[in-house]
């Protein structure tokens, strides 16, 4: 640049942001696609019991991390808070399946935590402590793996994970202070000193109840962008679908096709701002501004900076700081803050969806802190409030307005800026952002859980299951297997079904009448195929079956992701088809069940507070079959119901968002009463 | 004192604290025996569905209110802070019930809080913001709330508390800045510029590597401290209930004998303490050291204080304040010290269960606080700590000592100190101390809870459950109705037994064999008699039965503690006695069940998550009636259990506390294992 040869700067920047990002598309492509995007959707979902395959093995993780470098290394408008997370909780859950026998990382030890609760609070610890080392906020990562993530939570979960954050605060501040003085080498101080404007002009940090106007406002304002953000975005990745879907090539070019626009964008637009001088007299020698703000001087003589090209050619770390930090009222033009806000809105709608890992939390809060600048301006003389101070709060509001998370945004901005005076107007602004923008859209990490058709349960049940009975959405047929059944049976229902679980039902000579003995689940039979237990037929009801010392504990633990059992591994001969296998000690015999007759909605609350894959439908009468069917998540699923009945699509009942209903029934239930009165 | 009538003084100041104490215990004894104590273990189980009734009356306030003032300002060792978090309670729980109707403080909009789940939401946000309210700390008291006293936790409750808090701070901040311009009149500054130890001396709150020794070893004998005090508050409650159950009269002698005590101590223990001279030179022209400290002159000449009066004669609050402080390292005397630490550690266990409104808190943390510089002096310059810091890690490893609390507590103290380098090692401690304690008994609010026999059920099975069946723990006999049942019938049950629902068995001709239909509330029962829905015997089958019109969705809220209906304010004439009611309208029909079979572990599990109040057991053959019991809390409780199966008592199952049996089952394995390898 500083030879002018422009062109030249130009394609230097375009095709080293090309490479990179290439380099990051195709690790993700070819070694783990799991890797590509966010991950908050894929831990949410694990967290919720919905079982995705390979979104925490070690190739996840590697491309996770390598990818994540490359795509922010290559100017994109991405993040790292999002691909932290998966990372924290990719690394628990390595330690939840008991490390890794492929590699030769595992320990004994480690075998106690082989179970579907140990490893989920293990992935809730990693996630929190993910969010953690992005923000260098204890508080706020346990607070975001409650708030955003989880779906069960416990009171011992709350000290271990805050332990787990607070030993990562640790460890970051170890860094920081090792780093400043200069020992890091090539790392140097920028990238830990995060966000430190807890030392500048605190003083500034002052607000006025006149203020709260202004706040709301930036909370209503907040929330109508953030609502279109997503809904711009879901656009965006469901074109972005269409196009991946193709094959490798045209993720490749799509992720390329994003890097060119963005490196147009990066160096194009500040060509269009006007040079200033440096403020405050901060010239140094070599002509660039000298100042924590690291302006930058750009195609400006020296001693001049571009305020666009302090903000879009920084690290999105630096910009924010820059746009958090008080005092500097005057620093920037509205007409670049309005270029930059614009820029960054849409660069942010059209990046995430590139295949490769990207985040989208400090995309999110620049370009909120953006905006928080320009309503600052805009109101000019008009409001007292530090353009910083606005700045963090249109960052809070678009944060609610886009990701839709409270506290935990509240917990991290004050223990980013280190201020608790801010707490309240934040809580504020998010509060407001996040009512308003609940009524047009979910928050994006849910439609995105949509779009990738993970069957993600809520806890409380929509209007409409009320209606309904338990009956009327158990899909049949059903299959189920006797007490002592033939190995053939077996082994063509395990073929033909995908099923998980089949209920087992006890006939004479075990019980006088048909009657429902337990659940066994599929992982278990593959297990008994495999280790060949088998009877012949005249040993069908053996007195005394004993399993002791042929299977060990072990042998029935949960498999880590990516390592499940399938049928077709199981070959067995023509003669040990016609054999039994007695499936009463590897039956579950205190299933929960629910009678037909249930309401849906009760059925759902009890299927996601305790937790279950599947729930056993008994009649109500005694004259039929013990069991009914068998309910599993997807049979809770809108799709699945409103696909049943359609007559409820359009009931009044569905509509809850928009509380209609609700109000048009009290307003005709009064006019009922008033009339009854008189 | 300063005239030397040093008897006059100790009368004078020992019946006001007599005059007040006893005040307070009066109108607890009188008016409201349920807001003695602290109050927390009351709204813990509130929380956790034990309906425990007058716990949150218009009366149990105001007497917490007041009675908690006369208390603390009688000098006993109490403090404040659980008296707040039951204060916050009853505000929210009142309007939970909507308001008062006796004194006319109701609005029609606060109905839709009538019903369960809110009024638990209600009183867990008022519980988080009590704390705040204590504290001014508004994550530390929504964590409290999280982490000692709510058993379900909701995401959406998460930014209701946090709001809620965030109100509270500021709020309290307004009256801070107002009262620091003195505009309080008597207020004054004192009560609300709490542990504003956050601008005195910063650099003194270094530590190092080599400090962390030094930190474990505070933890542990925290621990066993903390362990110690609540082995001796059982013994000393149990002794002062034995003496409180003989009347008023001896509640009131027991509040007196305390009071002139704590007397005794807090006027005679400072003639034991040398004089010194006032430090720094801040003698005042009227003798007293003029510091933040507050020294206390007491008997001293002029220009010298008294540092176990400083200690002893000062409110709880300054006490902490001039335990915390930095930089003052020379100010007590290692021999006051220990007297101050036993003094306050027996007066804590003996002034608590006095009958009237009383703390935990403050008091634990003060004798911490004194622990913690005593550990200071005795380690002398071997360490290089602050002893304002190490009394910190004190007061933090004696609470984790007694009340288990850690995130709480670490997030309180963090933002009471406004210092976030603290954090890890706070962390540290508590982790250390609670790990330690949790393995001589439990937390001091759970021995209370079960002192006084509320019937709090833990989340997690015991071990001796799973070898249980349902079945096995179900007392009868059972009392059902028909779907179409004799009032007489009814009446009589309901004056016969105290269950608080019955099943409703549908015989011929509602169905061809005798089938459940679901479940009816004792509350729903008394309305129906109380509005004489009769059917005359003619009409027994009545072809249209509709109830539109005749109720309203109002009558059947639940009501509010303390108003429940009785059987006894039912009067019926003979002749309604024959008639018939129709219960298939007012009937749950949706009730949940278990299968006899059902290992009790897990009946506990659905029971506890769900939140049930009664679960319905229903035999496995269809030969028998169709209900066969009804589980209720008070049949998982420890007691019931093992009164049914005394054999469990001895079981190596039921011992998890010292992992004894765990551990030989391991060992008795791994044997087995390497045996059978050989």
């Amino acid at each position: 640049m500083e030879s002018s040869s422009y062109w030249t700067a130009f394609l230097v920047f375009a095709s080293i942001n090309l490479a990179l990002l290439l380099f990051a598309s195709t690790i993700t492509a070819s070694v783990s696609p799991a890797a590509g995007g966010s991950g908050i959707p894929e831990v949410k979902a694990y967290l919720n019991g919905v079982d995705a395959p390979n979104i925490f093995s070690l190739k996840t993780l590697a491309v996770k991390v390598i990818g994540n470098a490359a795509a922010v290394s290559s100017s994109l408008h991405v993040g790292k808070a999002g691909p932290m997370v998966h990372t924290g909780a990719c690394i628990a859950a390595i330690f939840g399946q008991g490390g890794s026998r492929k590699y030769g990382l595992t320990c004994r030890w480690l075998r106690y935590f082989k179970n579907d609760r140990d490893r989920r609070d293990l992935v809730t610890i990693g996630a929190s402590a993910g969010m953690t080392a992005a923000f260098r906020a204890p508080v706020g990562g346990v607070l975001f793996a409650l708030e955003s993530l989880s779906s069960w939570w416990r009171s011992a979960l709350i000290w271990r994970s805050f332990f787990t954050t607070a030993v990562v605060a640790v460890v970051l501040r170890l860094f920081i202070d090792l780093c400043g003085t200069g020992r890091c080498g090539m790392f140097g101080e920028g990238g830990l000193i995060m966000y430190d404007v807890s030392t500048l002009f605190d003083d500034l940090m002052t607000y006025h109840l006149k203020d709260i106007p202004t706040v709301i406002l930036i909370g209503v304002i907040g929330a109508v962008l953030g609502g279109l953000y997503n809904f711009l975005m879901m656009k965006v990745l469901r074109l972005y679908n269409i196009i991946n879907e193709r094959g490798r090539v045209h993720k490749l070019l799509l992720a390329a096709a994003v890097s060119i626009l963005t490196s147009c964008c990066l160096f194009g637009l500040p060509w269009f701002a006007p040079c200033r001088a440096c403020p405050m007299a901060t010239a140094e020698p070599n002509g660039a501004c000298g100042s924590l703000n690291r302006f930058r001087r750009f195609h400006c003589p020296p001693g001049h900076y571009n305020d666009l090209a302090s903000l879009l050619l920084n690290i999105n770390d630096d910009a924010i700081r820059n746009l958090y930090t008080t005092g500097t009222n005057d620093v920037y033009h509205p007409g670049s803050m309005l270029a930059f806000f614009v820029a960054s809105y849409a660069l942010g709608v059209l990046s995430y969806g590139v295949v490769a890992p990207s985040g989208l939390f400090v995309p999110i809060i620049l370009t909120g802190a953006t905006y928080g600048r320009l309503v600052a301006m805009l109101l000019g003389p008009s409001s007292d409030l530090d353009h910083g101070l606005v700045a963090i709060l249109g960052s809070a509001s678009f944060l609610g307005g886009t990701l839709r998370m409270t506290v935990s945004v509240c917990v991290i901005i004050v223990e980013l800026t280190n201020n608790l005076l801010l707490l309240p107007l934040v809580m504020l602004v998010l509060l407001i952002s996040k009512t308003v923008a609940d009524s047009f859209n979910s928050s994006i990490y849910d439609l995105i859980l949509q779009l990738k058709g993970l069957p993600h349960l809520d806890g409380h049940a929509e209007p409409y299951m009320r209606q309904l009975a338990v009956g009327d959405v158990v899909a049949g047929p059903l299959r189920s297997f006797n007490g002592v059944e033939k190995v053939g049976h077996v082994v063509h229902i395990l073929r033909t079904t995908r099923h998980h679980a089949f209920p087992v039902i006890d006939e004479p000579p075990f019980a006088t009448a048909p009657v429902l003995y337990g659940l066994v689940l599929r992982a278990h039979l593959l297990l008994l195929l495999k280790k060949r237990e088998f009877l012949p037929v005249q040993e069908r009801y053996p007195k005394e079956y004993s399993i002791e010392g042929r299977f060990e504990a072990q042998d029935f633990d949960k498999r880590g992701s990516g390592k499940q059992d399938t049928i077709d591994g199981v070959e067995l001969s023509a003669e040990e088809m016609e054999m039994y296998v007695d499936l009463h000690p590897f039956t579950n015999a205190s299933p929960y069940t629910v009678v037909e007759t249930m309401s849906l909605a009760k059925a759902l609350i009890l299927f996601r507070e305790v937790g279950l894959r599947h729930l056993l439908v008994v009649p109500k009468a005694c004259d039929r079959s013990p069991v009914v069917g068998i309910l599993t998540r997807h049979d809770f699923m809108p799709e699945h119901i409103l696909g049943l009945h359609p007559v409820l699509l359009g009931s009044r009942w569905k509509r809850l968002r928009w509380q209609k209903g609700a109000v048009t029934k009290y307003f005709r239930s009064l006019i009922v009463s008033l009339a009854n009165r008189s």
